[in-house]
């Protein structure tokens, strides 16, 4: 296929190489043109615009919030500006909101638009071992398949309707803010009763809590290492509000998360920008004096 | 060895059958007798009191709360009047406060105490199949192995003070609860974004959220079965009771666990006492106007 | 003076007509010009557009949202499309982000703005009996304090930058909204044990809760009166959003305002838009069972 | 009428002179007797024991908790240990739980027992200002009225069952502190957008929170006073504890009673046991980044 990629960051650039390593043709678009080259040095063609990269089967975009996947739909040479429409699937961590306006923009011009935000880290999108989790009409979704296939281990369909795809990414987020924040208030409470925390958290993870998340933030919380940051807590915040908008438009009262919230703030307040997400470890723990 | 038991409940009785079954001498004791009948014909001998079933080299007590773990031991003929003091291992569930206490009181008499609560459900006891958090002297802990052996598939020693094990046991319970409520809170959100919360648990267990918690609760949250109770509200919440009690006596703000209480509290206000304590989940649900 | 006065809404209208009242020129617009009649009868002048209300001395504005005033000010005819800048007090409710959005337009195009949002229902407006709050730079507070006189009962200054007004504004909002919540747990747990709503609020606000939030919110409490609305709970969920976006960029945990803002998006979930944003009460009473 | 009075601490001490004062017959007893000295010295008789203590028309007791309460009617000598029973006040802030017992007690010893917790602080009781909270039998208020007379400004009936009135006294502590915990978030919410603290506290209380406990622990949030305590944080957290088993006991969910709780505990695990309940003003503040 003629696959279009726009966003190239850490998580973009190493998916985009797969999709180039799977075989497709590739047309790269990066607002930093130079973060291409290496792409462009293997085949990619390096298009002059978003709506360039969008002239193929399908376009793909990976950007780092709602500012700036608009910027690329809505702007000068925008995708949407594009005469030939594409199928635009975003794989970017958005509000439902934008995904909602998304998809009635690409009806009204022509175009199909399908959501299918990632789980993964970058060294899984650069090892080609991302979750994916897809929304939209069907036969869009049949189409993407060689793309998904391209950048992950397994694709999930959860609805017709591309936000379904956002809401599901979203609440994964919103699960790993409250399971770092469960676990730290556990371990605080075994701290401060002279259980060691690697103690602790071996019997939670050799037991009950045997899943990826428990094991690799658990790890985090037993050394306390905070910086640097894989994921920073204001990219941590930022999804939160995310996931706080989507709860207030659908009327869903969500205590843990108005938790998380204030834990990501008081981070960012005592500790810095640079903190990682999980470093809400560290509040909780001062909070009850330690440290 | 010539091991006691107290205390033939769902989860004791079960524990007892395979002390008995693994060639161990055992000698049982519970407050109604009729539940040791089926033990007995086994092989078991019937004690006359706790005090006799303390007679042995070991002791084990499995009984349902604080109050009934008071009475064998510091009730008449209770486990603490007997003469030749034994080794005391406790595997209910129960509060620090309390594991200090027996601490103290064995100590005082010549006596030894190990707590060591587990995890697992009927089936896991019956199967022998347990996890064993276990803390304690660590001659006290060797002695004990033979026990463990017989009713668990694993031991984690987490401390060389007693109610260090409760404190680990209290927080998995905690735990276990607060996956729920952050599930529930998820699956909400979903639900009312038209996602299919089978869909959405699918995503969760076969990624991140791999563990046995998330598996066997998001089952039963996906199917909304909360009747008949496996794990009763009120029994949930006697445990949020108790990891609270040590939360304030260790001075650690557990915010999470204020908002399961809560929730806790709703759902048997609501719903009756005999609903399960993930039927949190329904209360959930019905604050944002499903169901 | 001459005045401008834009926004002519239950709370606009009663304001611009103690403006009218107390012997200032008035020019008034609204999107809906009907509502201006009766003051254009008792002698006020009708603009065709908010930049012509904008051409006195000052310009009021009184607008239900960030949407309506920032259409009034960078909309087609708006505030800041005249020719020669007035001195414009923004009396609504509004985000800081916005109160400093339109102080840097105006520095920019060399009018003045001043932030003075007002305490009071309609009921103080009409009989200028308002709170106002207000801040930014000393001269213009001068210039602004006839207007002040005119509408309100006392004036607050609270700092020199316009937005500082809106933070007192909207804790203000908060704090209603937290007592009301503060007080239905309160009377929810007499109410359960017995004790009469009544006996219990009466105790409160004639012993240690004298204030007017107290005894106005406690009677709508006790007499379960939430419809119909004086203050809608999409209104009050609105400002506690305000509050939220505003804690958000300072950095503030507030862990009641997530507790309000659940409870609102519940009451609107079960109970519907058309709910008084005291109607928190009745979900907190339904969550312990009652009602 | 002759009265006894059990408990002289600060409050007990103060209102016993008063009862004396007011040409009662008095006679008091205390665990440090030395505290009934310039008592007896102003014509209280001192009696030997609590029992001797409650051979009058009524018996007040004042204590500082459940502990020290149920000592003085339960132990040896005590006042349930007496023959002639007489009917107990008790003006202590106490569980709903042991009121009902001692209720039932004197039910059963052919006594009376009366509840009538009192709010004001020292300076109120050494003036004869307490408002005194009252639930009993209507013919037993009857008689305790000249003895409220002469300790309080005003007497509140609020029900039949004695632990009403203690259902509404821990409801006021409870409100008391939550006063404390919003206004202290939205002053910081102020401070981190530049307001003054006194600002801010001026408009709130000139406006819509005028009551006592505004004015007075807003005072104390402005001028971060939290040292000597008038009361400390443990003191609180007890206070705290008694409404949380209130709440639990009847099933009442209390958000914001879990957000003061942990706070507490963070100011007592990071400032230690001596400072006020209100500092929980200064933890707020340190969890946003301030001072």
């Amino acid at each position: 296929m003629n696959i279009g990629f726009v966003g190239l960051g850490q998580m973009g650039h190493a998916i985009a190489g797969n999709v180039l390593a799977a075989g497709h043709a590739l047309t790269v678009w990066n607002r930093s043109p130079d973060k291409a080259d290496d792409l462009v040095a293997k085949g990619a063609a390096r298009a002059a615009s978003p709506a360039e990269a969008g002239n193929g089967d399908i376009v793909a975009t990976m950007l780092a919030d709602d500012a700036a996947l608009e910027a690329v739909c809505f702007g000068e040479n925008g995708l949407l500006s594009g005469e030939s429409p594409a199928l635009h699937v975003s794989l970017s961590t958005i509000s439902l909101q934008l995904a909602e306006r998304l998809e009635q923009a690409y009806r009204a011009n022509g175009g199909r638009f399908v959501s299918a935000p990632v789980f993964g880290r970058p060294d899984a999108a650069a090892a080609a071992k991302l979750f994916v989790v897809a929304a939209g009409q069907a036969d869009d979704l049949v189409r993407c398949q060689p793309l998904f296939d391209a950048i992950g281990q397994r694709t999930f369909v959860v609805g017709d309707k591309p936000s379904q795809a956002n809401v599901v990414k979203l609440s994964g987020n919103f699960l790993i803010m409250a399971s770092i924040e469960t676990m730290a208030e556990a371990l605080t409470l075994a701290a401060k009763n002279g259980v060691e925390r690697a103690a602790m958290m071996e019997v939670l993870t050799e037991t009950l809590f045997g899943g990826l998340v428990h094991r690799n933030y658990g790890k985090m919380l037993v050394e306390e290492s905070y910086r640097p940051a894989g994921f920073a807590a204001p990219l941590g915040l930022k999804d939160m509000r995310l996931v706080g908008a989507a709860a207030e438009a659908s009327r869903v009262p969500m205590p843990v998360l108005g938790v998380v919230r204030d834990h990501l703030l008081s981070a960012i307040a005592r500790e810095g920008e640079d903190i990682d997400w999980s470093g809400i470890g560290k509040i909780i723990a001062a909070d009850a004096g330690l440290g």
